[in-house]
């Protein structure tokens, strides 16, 4: 990681992009966070996941499964899925297939809960990001960000999806 | 906040480029923040302290200004800025001023860490993100985070730069 040839600076406008990214998605995401707190007593996080297990078959997914699809770390998710069994928006049990790992599976209720959610999270995607600017520009984000996202899951393969 | 009309769902390239903005920046992140630890033995959240420290007069602010600097909670300032007191890269003391408030300010080691830090978090900004993509598309992400940020700062007088 060391560089070996004189530091290339950010130029004035590259910086105030970096920041406005750095920023910008620490007032989203709290934002998000905040409004899904406030009306459904979750957090962001708690939000993904539901969303990550109703898109899976039977509304259930492997722990090592769900953190790799949200790129957290193990530990992570292990602590948040904790917090959302008692709060009864999911349950875990061990796998039946081979007796290792823990499944986790979502409960009616946080099928229901998901499902009131999901209308009041879009509308601050939207409000919030989407449609703040052209959709030229939102492609553009989409297309900067995919880029990061592949080149650090490819450096990093213990971080695939398995 | 809660909407309505009908909910305007995201279209599934919306979706998928929402998504590449959650992943890519979580992943961005963890690595700055990884590499900073790993040659220094400071989180990305020390070393942006360190910088805007860097650029006050007198490498020094108040605790409550850097905070909304950052964009961070109060709390979560206080307690980084605590952990950079014991590893002596700034001190902290009662605001000369006015006996209210605390000043953060940057110490000798805090400089010479940072200076040493910059070329390396600057290369890992450069190749995880500002190297991947095109000028025009690194500035389109830098419009849309910029609009974020105004518009979630202005719905947050609070967190206005006092």
């Amino acid at each position: 990681m060391a560089p070996t040839q004189p530091t290339r600076w950010l130029d004035d406008e590259q910086q105030r992009d970096w920041r406005a990214l750095v920023i910008g998605t620490t007032l989203l995401m709290d934002q998000l966070d905040d409004d899904l707190r406030a009306a459904f007593g979750v957090s962001l996080a708690e939000y993904e996941i539901l969303v990550r297990l109703s898109e899976s078959e039977g509304r259930a997914m492997r722990m090592a499964v769900l953190a790799d699809a949200l790129r957290h770390s193990r530990s992570r998710v292990t602590h948040t899925v904790a917090r959302m069994e008692r709060s009864g928006l999911v349950v875990r049990a061990a796998c039946a297939d081979d007796g290792r790992g823990i499944i986790a599976t979502m409960t009616d209720k946080g099928h229901a809960l998901l499902t009131r959610a999901a209308p009041v999270h879009v509308a601050g995607v939207r409000a919030n990001l989407v449609d703040l600017v052209s959709p030229e520009d939102f492609a553009a984000l989409g297309r900067v960000m995919n880029a990061v996202a592949d080149r650090l899951v490819s450096g990093h393969p213990d971080r695939d999806i398995r």
